[in-house]
């Protein structure tokens, strides 16, 4: 069984093949610079390992090899609106993702915090990447269902690409998902897979862009509408229910993931849950239930539970870089394509 | 950044590259035939992706590259005291082990089911499979920290053999240890991973070997004088306790391999809990508490709760065979050498 013969030969000296990085600390970027991409470039800050050097908006982008100041980064964004007018690092563009795509050759990684609107966007944007030429890996906290089947449709011309894309790398689907793989494994066939969510923010307001999309999963509402509401209509609409939010049954990738892991049928899997977006409180602690039946016939439930006072951004940015990292080992393997957050254990950055 | 060129080109046309199976089912094996391997016997038994083919005992093996029967195994085993016994697919052998691996050239992967009585048994069964040249993958359920460290001794050795060595890939460590990693990726710091376990056996000698690895862990004892006990003074020890074992601060490998994943220290890692070997039912409910301080400056814990009417032996041998299988995926793209439990996402194995 000499499978390894000639293929395998480059990583035979290598103690632990994914634990090798080749140099630190590894440049990394951010696209999209909202609530998720603020509170990703304040996680990244304190790393050893990772580096941010790069991140766009809308309106501009900036590029330091060296390092982004995440303070100054910040302060730019909320005062002028765009990382263009960071001095020296920035550019203003009418183009911002393919300039910064362009100067971004050395970066290993980048996480895409882009709001997912309208919901051919993620994909458009990985489009880019691959028409431009650039190489490396990519990971998403993309949530709805649709959305990650536009991305699996791409994954040979990722693979062509030289492009390993994580999907679904933040909380659900991500780390919730992840768990949910991983606690299936004690059964001979998973039955259900509920994942139930608590979010509590201050001012909704900081993540103007993750409200939307969750609005567009209540009745009534789709991606397109509630986009196109105007800050003043959410407002009213969260007034009208004293700033919670109750979804249920949601489109949402879990469901996709986990079927293409080949854990249960995507109608086996549920996500719902309640946000509050006047209390930073959760009402309600996020939770992934899995039932299923072992080989010796019992039915159980494994629960994962996270901790209350983790918010939404550390567990979504958390999980990310961890899934960023573990791309980064799986390129340097040359193992390019699209993958999801429920086949890829996250691996810890420090 | 053309770090892909050459290398990456045998992949280049996968869509997802840890998603590929060459041929169904794969044939596997299992090494070691008391509860554990039997155990493992039974949840192969409805797999379509994964077949059972060679097992091993210390008398004996057997071959069967069209199957072996589940039920006719542990029969024979348990009438006759050896797999060697099976008509017509068992031999009697004094060097089982050794004799089994020269005929599993086709054998894609094995679970190492095997009590590490003495503790360096399971480095010594891998320096075996290194010897004879057999190329593949090795799982293990391994529990001691000094034994997993004798296998990191070895990793460059198993790289250079094409062998891809999983090691620690049953509850514990395995599925606590792989949640406590996921777990980890919401924090910037990890303070303490707790693993508490609650097992139930109705006899204990279903379980000879781990009853005594378990008692090795308890104050006066160590692997050696466990390992000659004679089933009378196990007995006479389980009739001073009413049959309970309480272990603290145990010797258990969930500590290396999280501190080799770079999750945080060993000794910020605790294993312990309680063994009832009279009652099936658990007398407590088996978790792992994962505290670490977000990168806001918020103290948090995630906890992972097993569902009590999961067995250890499903605990263990679902997750075992998940492991396999990611390490068959891992084998088959050229990866070799060492990896633990909380560095692979285990796969689904239907």
């Amino acid at each position: 069984m000499n499978r390894l013969t000639g293929e395998g030969k480059f990583v035979t000296n290598l103690v632990n093949p994914l634990q090798q990085v080749s140099q630190l600390p590894i440049p990394v970027g951010v696209l999209g610079f909202g609530g998720l991409g603020q509170a990703a470039a304040k996680v990244l800050a304190p790393k050893q390992q990772i580096q941010w050097v790069v991140a766009a908006d809308q309106k501009g982008f900036a590029v330091d090899p060296s390092g982004l100041d995440v303070q100054r980064a910040i302060a730019t964004y909320q005062t002028q609106g765009s990382l263009g007018y960071l001095e020296p690092e920035g550019t203003l563009s009418t183009q911002s993702i393919a300039d910064l795509i362009q100067q971004s050759q050395n970066v290993a990684g980048f996480f895409l915090a882009l709001p997912n609107l309208p919901n051919t966007f993620m994909a458009s944007v990985a489009q880019q990447f691959i028409e431009i030429g650039w190489q490396g890996v990519l990971i998403d906290a993309i949530k709805r269902t649709s959305a990650v089947e536009q991305l699996v449709d791409l994954g040979s011309q990722l693979a062509a690409a030289g492009i390993t894309y994580i999907t679904g790398c933040g909380a659900t689907p991500g780390l919730l998902t992840a768990a949910a793989a991983l606690a299936a494994q004690s059964y001979a066939e998973v039955h259900q897979v509920k994942i139930t969510f608590g979010v509590g923010i201050a001012n909704w307001d900081a993540y103007r862009a993750t409200i939307r999309e969750d609005i567009a999963h209540l009745p009534g509402y789709d991606v397109e509408t509630a986009r196109a509401m105007t800050d003043a209509e959410v407002e009213a609409l969260l007034d009208k229910t004293q700033g919670i939010l109750s979804l249920e049954d949601m489109e949402h990738a879990d469901d996709v993931i986990l079927e293409m892991a080949g854990i249960c049928g995507r109608d086996r899997v549920t996500v719902g849950g309640v946000v509050d977006t006047r209390h930073p409180q959760k009402p309600l602690s996020t939770n992934v239930q899995v039932t299923g039946r072992t080989f010796e016939g019992k039915i159980s439930t494994h629960t994962f539970t996270l901790g209350d006072e983790t918010s939404m951004a550390a567990n979504v940015c958390g999980p990310a870089f961890g899934y960023l990292k573990a791309g980064i080992l799986l390129h340097q393997q040359g193992l390019c394509g699209l993958l999801t957050s429920a086949q890829v254990m996250p691996q810890f950055v420090s």
